[in-house]
C-alpha cells in the first residue's frame, strides 16, 4: 500500500483540510493528540514494555517485528534488514508519496542500555506513568477524566533514548491521516536495533543496502532537546572510541600487611594509569591527542553562541559545585572528551579485605571531534602508555609475561567505533528542516553544530553523502543510559507535532 | 578440673615419659600425632565447618560455645568473656599447672575473613582436602592408607587465619596427656571472635577481665610462617587504621557524550584523590606521614638483615616483574604503609555504560609503624586532603554543601584502629620462647622486630605490659584474607610440635 491507499479512507478530511497543506499541520495534530492521547500512551506502553537490550537477539527481533507490524498497519512496505544472520535487525520501511520531489530517510534506534543500574524506582520494562519531578509519585493516567498532565513522565528503558522518538514518527502519521494531510515528502524509516552496543554490525548493514536506505536528507530522531526546553536541531555527532585497561598485581590475593610495601597495588596502578590519560579537569593528557581536531569555524562559534545559558540552572539541577573544561556546555563538543566509565579494583562492603588485589580494570570512552579517527586515537594512545612504562597485551598475561616486565596492561578496545560527522548548518536541506520545526514551535529553533554524543547514524551520513539533521525531542533531564529514564509526556505531545511538521511541511 | 585431674588418667604414661620433660617432647608428639592424623584433621574439618564471619554475631557465638567445650573436655576452666552484651564473645580458658612458676597467655582469634570474594574452587565452610599446589585435586582423605601427604592443603575460610593455631594447640594438648608429659606453664588461652572486623571491642573486653587474662608472657599465634619455610617468631605488630573516601558527581547519572567535557567525574576525581595520596612505588605521599616513626634500632637491623632472602622466589610465585618499596620484603615493615583495599566507580561487565557516575569510592588502610598513633594519622590525612581542595563531610552531602563546595569528600574511618606493637627481642621470655622453638625445630629460628599485619593482640600487650611473642605456623601461601584460604597439612604438623613444645618446654 501506498500513500494513495492510505489517504483513501481519509477523502472528506483531505478536502476539508486541502488548503492548510502549505503551512504547518500543528493546529490540525494537535486536536487529534487532544483527542487521542491514552490511546497513544496505551501504544507508547506496549512498546516501552518489549524488553530490548541488545545482547539478547531474540528480544530486538520481537522489538523489530512488532515495529515492522504498526507501520504496516500505516501503509509502509517494510522489511528487516541485517548485516548476516543473528545479528539485532533494522527496521526498514518506505512509503511513496505522489508528487514528493524528495526523499528523507528518517533514522531512530529501538534498543535500549542495558538495565542493570541501581535504585530504579520502577521496573524497567513495566512502563510506569508518575507526577511531575521531584515527587514522581505513581499516578493511574487511564482512570484520570480530562486531559493528562503534560508534566507527567512515563517511566520505563528506552522511555527518552529512543522508542519516544519512533512513537512520535508513528502518531504524527496518525494524526496526519486522521487529518487527511499529504506527506510533502517520500518517507524512509531506518530504525537500527543495537545502537547502544555501539553500533557493531551497522556500518556494513547500511553498505550492503545502501540503495534500499538511500534518501536526500537524513532525518536523526535521537538524543535530548536543548537543556532550556526549547527545540533544538543538529548536523552532525561526534565519533566514539571506547577501551578497558586491565592492570595485574600479583598472582593471588596477597594479606596487605605482609606484602603492603613490597608488592605493587593493582588499585594504585589503575588509578596511576586513569590518571596519567585524564586530569580531574577534563584535559586529555596524550600527547597529540588535540592535534588532528578541526579548527571549530565562525558558522559554528555563531550558532554555540546563539545557545541559551543553562549552565547555572544545571548545576543547580545536578548538585555541581562546579564544571569542568570550557563554561558553556556546548563548547566542549567541539574537541574530544575523555570519559572514564568505571574503575573496579578490589572489593568492597561485606566483602572488603586488608587485602592486595590481583588486578583492577578502568573503562573509558573516548568522544571524537571532528577531524578525528579512531585508528590514530588508538595508536597515540598506546604509544603514550608504552611511553609511561606499560607492556601491552591483549589476552590475560602469562606466568612469562608477567615476570618479563614491570608493568603490564591488557587494552581492548570496543567493537562499535565511529569517526564524527558534521552536516553544512546552511545547506538547503537544513534549512528547510529549520524552518518546518520553527513554523510548528513558534520561535527559531536552536542550532548546534553538532551532537556531544555519537551514533550509529555516522556509518549512513559517511555513506550516502547526504545531509544530516538531528531532531531530538527528549527531555533533557531523561536519564538516558542509567536508571529511571523516562520521557516527560508534554515532550511527547511536542514531538508528534514537530515530526508532523516534519512530514507535511518539509519542502525545498 | 586442673591439670592434677587430666594427667589422672595417663599416669603410667606420664611416669614413662618423666625423664624426657626437660627436653623438647618433639619424638612423642610426632609418634602420636602420627597415629592420629585421621582424627586431627576430622575434628579440624568440624571446627572450619562452622561458620564465623564476625558481622554474624549467631555464627560466632556457636564457635564459641563449641571451642569452649573442645577446651573444657581437656580439662580447662572455661568462660567467654564480652566487652558488652551482642558483640562477639571471646573465649577465656585456665589450666592451672601444679610447680609451674609462670603464667603463658596464648592468643589467637576464631572469626574469619568475609567469604564473599570471586573464585573459591571449594565451598569456604565446607573444608576441602586438595593435592598440593598448583593442582590442588580434591583428595579423599578418609579413604587414603597410610601417612597423609605432608603437602596436601586443607581448604576453608580461616585454615591459615586463624583456627589452625587453635587446632595445632589442642592436638598438642592432646599428644602431650597421651605421652604424659606435663605443661610447663600455666596455660591461659584467650580466642578473640571478631578479628577480622578490626577488634572494635577488644580493647574493652581486655580492660573489663585484666586480671583474669593476665599473664607473664603473651604468646600470639596468627598470621603466617616466613617465606621460606623455616619457623619465626616476631614481637609486636604494625598499627592499623583504614578509612573509606567517597566523592560526588552530579546527582543523577550523565549521558557522557553530552556532559563529559563539562560536568566533573567522580571516577577521575577517586583516581586522582588515590594517586594523591600514595604513589605506584608505595610512597605515601602525605606531609609528615613518617615524621613520627621511631627510627629502626641496631638489633632490628641486625635481625632483618638475618632473615632469609625469598624475594626472587616470590617475585616469581606472585607473577611480580617488580617490587615497590624496599628491595627486602621485612624492611618496608619498620614504616608505615598505605593500602588501597579498593576503588569503585561507575558499571561494568553487562551494566557498563557510556555515563558520568553520580559518585565513587575508594577505601584504604595504613599499616602504622611505632611511633605512630591513629588519632595522628587521621589528622594529617585530613589536612592534606583539605590543603588539596577537598571539603570533608561524614555523610551524605545535602544539595547545598553539594553546590557550596568544588569538591566534596565523604572520609569514614573504621571502627578498630590500634598503634603498632614492640617487645624487647632480647629479654628472658622472648629467649626462652626462641629456644623451646629451637630445640623443637632443631635449627636456630628466624626473629622479625615485628609484623608486618596489624593485631588485636595490641590491646592486650599495651594493657598488660607483659612480654609478646609472635608464633606463627601457617603456610606464607596461605590466601589469608582471600579465596581459596588453607593450610598445609605438613604446617599442621609442625604446628603441634612446637606447640607443644611452647606448653611443655618453655623455661625462664
Amino acid at each position: 500500500m501506498d500513500w494513495r491507499g492510505w489517504v483513501a479512507g481519509a477523502a472528506v478530511a483531505l478536502m476539508a483540510a486541502g488548503s492548510a497543506q502549505a503551512a504547518s499541520p500543528k493546529a490540525a495534530v494537535r486536536a487529534w493528540r487532544q483527542a487521542h492521547e491514552k490511546e497513544i500512551v496505551a501504544d507508547f506502553s506496549a512498546l516501552l514494555s518489549m524488553p530490548n537490550v541488545a545482547t539478547t537477539v531474540s528480544d530486538v527481533e520481537k522489538n523489530a517485528a512488532y515495529i515492522g507490524g504498526l507501520l504496516e498497519k500505516r501503509g509502509f512496505r517494510t522489511q528487516l534488514l541485517t548485516s548476516e544472520p543473528g545479528t539485532p535487525p533494522s527496521v526498514f520501511a518506505e512509503m511513496r508519496v505522489p508528487g514528493a520531489k524528495r526523499t528523507v530517510t528518517f533514522y531512530a534506534h529501538y534498543d535500549g542500555q542495558p538495565i542493570g543500574q541501581k535504585g530504579w524506582i520502577s521496573t524497567p520494562f513495566e512502563p510506569s506513568m508518575r507526577t511531575a519531578l521531584p515527587e514522581a509519585r505513581p499516578v493511574d493516567w487511564k482512570a484520570t477524566a480530562g486531559p493528562l498532565d503534560p508534566d507527567w513522565r512515563l517511566f520505563a528503558r528506552s522511555a527518552g533514548d529512543d522508542k519516544g522518538s519512533i512513537q512520535a514518527l508513528i502518531s504524527a502519521l496518525d494524526a496526519l491521516k486522521a487529518a487527511g494531510i499529504k506527506p510533502s515528502v517520500n518517507i524512509k524509516l531506518l530504525y537500527e536495533g543495537e545502537e547502544e552496543q555501539g553500533s557493531p554490525h551497522f556500518a556494513r548493514l547500511v553498505a550492503k543496502n545502501l540503495e534500499t536506505v538511500r534518501g536526500d536528507l537524513l532525518i536523526m530522531g535521537d538524543g535530548p532537546m536543548h537543556q532550556s526546553g526549547k527545540q533544538q536541531i543538529n548536523f552532525g555527532n561526534r565519533g566514539i572510541a571506547g577501551f578497558t585497561a586491565t592492570v595485574y598485581g600479583p598472582l593471588k590475593p596477597l594479606h596487605d600487611g605482609h606484602y603492603g610495601s613490597w608488592a605493587p597495588s593493582p588499585t594504585v596502578m589503575i588509578a596511576s594509569l586513569v590518571i596519567s590519560l585524564r586530569d580531574d579537569e577534563g584535559r586529555i593528557l596524550i600527547p597529540g591527542i588535540y592535534d588532528d581536531v578541526q579548527p571549530v569555524s565562525a558558522a559554528d562559534r555563531a550558532a554555540l553562541a546563539a545557545l541559551p545559558a543553562v549552565e547555572t540552572s544545571l548545576k543547580t539541577a545536578l548538585g555541581l559545585g562546579r564544571n569542568i573544561g570550557p563554561p558553556r556546555l556546548a563548547d566542549g563538543y567541539m574537541a574530544p572528551t575523555l570519559n572514564v566509565r568505571a574503575i573496579h579494583a578490589g572489593d568492597e562492603g561485606p566483602n572488603a579485605a586488608n587485602a592486595i588485589a590481583t588486578e583492577a580494570n578502568a573503562s573509558f570512552d573516548f568522544r571524537l571531534a571532528p577531524g578525528e579517527t579512531p585508528a590514530r586515537v588508538h595508536a597515540l594512545t598506546e604509544a603514550f602508555l608504552i611511553n609511561q612504562g606499560w607492556f601491552i597485551v591483549r589476552g590475560t598475561p602469562d606466568l612469562a609475561t608477567r615476570l618479563a616486565h614491570p608493568k603490564v596492561v591488557r587494552i581492548n578496545w570496543d567493537e562499535g567505533e565511529s569517526v564524527a560527522t558534521e552536516s553544512p548548518m546552511e545547506g538547503p536541506a537544513a534549512k528547510a528542516v529549520a524552518e518546518a520545526i520553527g513554523r510548528t514551535v513558534g520561535y527559531p529553533v536552536l542550532r548546534l553544530p553538532f551532537s556531544g554524543a555519537s551514533s550509529g547514524m555516522a556509518e549512513i551520513v559517511n555513506q550516502m553523502k547526504a545531509p544530516m539533521v538531528g531532531v531530538s525531542i527528549a527531555n533533557y533531564d531523561d536519564n538516558q543510559h542509567a536508571q529511571n529514564e523516562n520521557l516527560r509526556l508534554g515532550n511527547l505531545w511536542d514531538g508528534i507535532e514537530v515530526y508532523a511538521g516534519l512530514l507535511a511541511d518539509l519542502d525545498w
